[in-house]
């Protein structure tokens, strides 16, 4: 099967590839967005956990080959490429955060599905769904899986075209040129180095202008909260929940007569403002509980507290140099800033509804003069 | 407002503009797919009218800048691109073609939405929606509507960027460089023939290779179905369906019994399959019947005659030269090759259920072989 | 070796191919330039044939692998395509019309500078020059040459990107995965019908906008004629021309008192200009005749008939269709229209320095009416 | 006059501009590559200083348009962009580099084609030449020359593209529409940091990757020397070379005995080849001339040592923020990791000619060994 892709162009699946793609429990991934409600901000931003598991897995394949894997294994690391995003829930990573506190993690959702449903069936034919499972755990798994594998050179590629976000521009070339398979894990040569640092870059300017916008993190934390509320109301079954696409769950939710005002308020884009935003640390944390707890006792309204979440986590991979690998940290400072300068752009922030904002704005700004 | 733009990057509208983009009403076309299931062939199909009117708005305002229209005229071209859709069914054109030769066409939608509802409200109080409606009757319409205006520059582009198909590359800055206001319409200055038979050419080699690529013609055929019976059966109301995003059609239409196992098909991607296909003239859809007919007969299941719609309209803009201004058609073999292209490449489609389509091809290869 | 390319990206090629660009035969295609004077015209047309040479390479060699041929014919014809315009003199197409008029074609100095010289050294280390020379008779040395062929896919792509003229946009992927090769020759499968269509038209696009702009017509019968009057005054013998960079040449064509003004005016951009352009049919050319010669006898001042050359040659490769193969022109009417069309904007001019040409046309177009 | 450029698309000039632009002083532009030697290394590379003018002026008439500036304000803005390298030697900044000890600055080169000369004739006729150079002292002259000007995107984005060094990717909209000039300088809004970001470690990239190359490092040694040794040798003199183009200059330094090697080796890129590289600290220097001493002792042949020069110059620019004007350097752990990543990277090599190599690298190898 030959699908023109956005990114990489002219791609190619065997038979058995696409008999996998042709389930439903894959064909439900393309009623799933790989932004969620970061198109309210960014409004190209429709692209689905489809298209990106498709994108993931050609580019898997890729690598592997120019690592020169067996056949067996290249068409395994495509596979689990293939894979990777099955057991994603409704809102991508916004609603597994809230489920898999109810439930358990996306992971287990993905090993379900390779275990048994019309999914596994077909997988069944060729391979223990273990033997895909456990790629995880091995060094050819971090072809999909590390900094500079194939998942995050795909979504930052594709995040980037939808979004308009220019920043995400990554010389994928380079990368598979100098990417190499050592004795316990993936590694890049240190001619490679600049490229990775270019794609670590990349990333961090995504999670900046797009990732940790305000506006995307509004609509993230009404989501949150509708999500809850819905499932609190049982107007949707957590596990169910588990199965439905963005729309499915979108019409539950409006059950809710809890949730409905956040769904609604996500459909007509009237979204939550913003009262306070400060340094996420003690202090911040505790000025922003504050300020929520005075705003709530004064308006009778919802103040929402929003922690940042620490999405951008540790780079831990590493560069082959003439003296022995080195994890990239210690031969760049430029990747080694950016886990400050990303801590410095975390904010907590407190959230109202939109016919709050001023006043609860005024009262706040008040109220913080009167405490100085 | 500043939104960032897949397609024009960094895009502003003033803030009677946002007031109006932020009316439910125009907020729907966020889920409105500019492509309908085209995504089912081409998976980064995703983007939506939304996208597209913000995008034409740009555009028209862009030209309208260049041909030095007065402030007045400007905006209101800009809103009128930024309003030509507002008319839209869900599924775009698809919905459409069905619901307009029930309720009439999506020209009277858009009429509707501009003179009463929050849209219209917004748009009082600066304007009578007459005096943006009576545009398509003004050349300064044309800066929306004529072959090369805002309204298919954005679209070849947009849809070019979405599928991946390099074909719609247009010289989009030249285009708008050239273009001149005459008496009587909008016309294009010799300098910009290349120009604007690059973009018609694009245009074509899209339909050729995209809108009337077979299997999203398969996928049309089969939405139609399930509008009409879910419209049959009562499952939707005509006039309701008009105001459904894409994904609350889908839900509609899952209630009809008849409509429902083509609306699971389109869900899960088993799609009906093509038997036969005829050059689109008497005999060939002569054949085309009576093939389904007896398939129909013989197997006692579904076989849909498709029909290729024209949507390639003729081409009828005007260049101007040393002797004044001629139609393109007049003085590009290149522009009057596409007519008759298109012709050719328009088949007649007989589909079929996918679980019946060996065995009625082989049924109807045989019984035209003992027909001859 | 690793190369980046503004086209192709990264790009590798393996010590034997290293050895035959590091000579000096082949580092002299870096002081050629791909399109000669069109940078009078588009000023970022400053590519070489070194690149071009290297970008060809590397197509040959993708399409050698994914058409499965054996690894000693894939590596033979990547080098025939990194070999292909060794032969150019200065100015490309520019310079050898004139030489090879004088001394022969363009075929048979690059025969000899793969038969004798430090370029044929290396070669000989592993090929007889004829094992590669001969490709030029069989199907695989198509693989380069055809009009869909490695050489025409390159120069389309790079003239696009270094003019900006954004016509090129090829859809390489898919040609080269809908690439045959059958019994006699190299050609296309049905499923790459538009892409070919799409390069074709593409083609015709660069020609009328680039390669047949008056301006780059201008400099280019400048350059001719600079070429011609510095062998007729012994600057320059025409053997030694065949060898020399396009700097080189002007040093030279400089000692020439009768090619010096030519020289100067395209160093300094002081053109000839138009005075008249007609159709290319025989009226037309007697009437630039004419023209030319009563402007000479009145102003006493050079007058050049520029007829265009015909290099947009007949498109004759083949089609695969389930009817067996059949030529493109018959199976598309966009491509057959290409042919007129080009004719039809191919004309005669009549040039005369740029000081003479508001009386020249004043004279000519007054004379005109009296003559009618 | 509308230009096609192969960054900016359509660009346009008045007929001041277009007379400017046509006089010698700015067409000898044309012949000047913009990064010189770097086209051994990045075949792409042969874009000039003449494209690189006009886009810089275009980018230049577009930021003031954005801020608003008056209309001779502007005009004369653009002027200076167009001019801002018109006193450059023949290769650049490396031409420049020893030119500019022996007489003088290309800032001063500069001045005097815009106060004597045909440019000078023609600026004349609407300004004072010091009208343009004094912009040098103004905020409004950093709307070209600042780090976020235009004269840094054009060149990042330019040599980006002719290099295929996929890592200058701007946000340029972005950049311009948060460029603020304030009371003493040009700033850009806080909403503009992201973009602001990017460019500079777009421009770390490019250095990291392509200016600071060591092959591009080293022919840029071989380059000095050549232009060195040809002006001792009075085969050409100083004040002479600064007129030069890039191939007049070539072959004027082939004629000095001294040089030719150097000029030679340049054509057939036949380069020095690395010994030795060590950090850019005294003691690494001091290495480095130990072993250069060493090697011209041992071998009789030169070893070149080479500094690397600190082209990357603070960043000193400021963003407007809630609380006043602040350095960008205070802002971004990112920008600040920038300076020193970059010494970093910057090493002292030591050289020699390519023949030599392998046993100076042994010889060095050896007598180092002895040394611990």
């Amino acid at each position: 099967m030959i699908i023109k892709d956005e990114i990489w162009g002219t791609i190619e699946f065997d038979d058995f590839e696409k008999r996998i793609i042709d389930t439903p429990d894959f064909q439900r991934l393309r009623r799933i967005k790989q932004m969620s409600f970061t198109n309210l901000v960014y409004p190209g931003a429709n692209h689905t956990r489809f298209e990106h598991s498709l994108g993931t897995a050609h580019l898997s394949g890729l690598i592997s080959e120019r690592l020169g894997l067996d056949d067996d294994t290249k068409k395994k690391v495509k596979l689990y490429g293939l894979l990777h995003d099955i057991g994603h829930t409704a809102f991508s990573h916004e609603g597994e955060d809230v489920v898999s506190r109810l439930i358990g993690d996306h992971e287990s959702l993905g090993e379900k599905r390779m275990k048994s449903g019309p999914l596994a069936d077909v997988l069944r034919e060729n391979y223990k769904p273990q033997e895909i499972l456990e790629l995880s755990k091995k060094k050819e798994g971090q072809i999909v899986e590390t900094d500079i594998g194939a998942d995050r050179m795909d979504y930052l590629k594709r995040d980037a075209l939808n979004t308009g976000v220019a920043y995400g521009v990554i010389d994928i070339d380079r990368i598979i040129h100098t990417l190499a398979l050592e004795d316990e894990e993936l590694v890049i040569a240190k001619g490679g180095l600049e490229a990775a640092e270019s794609l670590l870059v990349a990333r961090f300017m995504m999670f900046s202008a797009v990732y940790l916008h305000h506006t995307v993190r509004i609509a993230t934390a009404m989501l949150g909260r509708a999500i809850t509320y819905s499932i609190d109301d049982d107007a949707v079954d957590a596990k169910d929940f588990a199965s439905l696409t963005d729309d499915d769950a979108m019409n539950a939710m409006k059950r809710s007569k809890k949730a409905k005002p956040y769904v609604d308020g996500l459909i007509e884009r009237t979204l939550f403002k913003e009262v306070l935003s400060a340094q996420n640390n003690k202090s911040g944390r505790k000025m922003a509980e504050v300020a929520a707890s005075r705003i709530r006792q004064q308006f009778s309204c919802e103040a929402i507290v929003d922690l940042p979440s620490p999405i951008f986590k540790p780079i831990d991979f590493k560069v082959k140099t003439g003296d022995g690998t080195k994890p990239i940290m210690e031969l760049s400072e430029l990747v080694s800033s950016l886990k400050s300068s990303e801590e410095r752009r975390m904010k907590v922030l407190v959230l109202v509804p939109p016919e709050q904002r001023d006043k609860a704005k005024l009262f706040y700004e008040n109220s913080s003069n009167l405490n100085q």
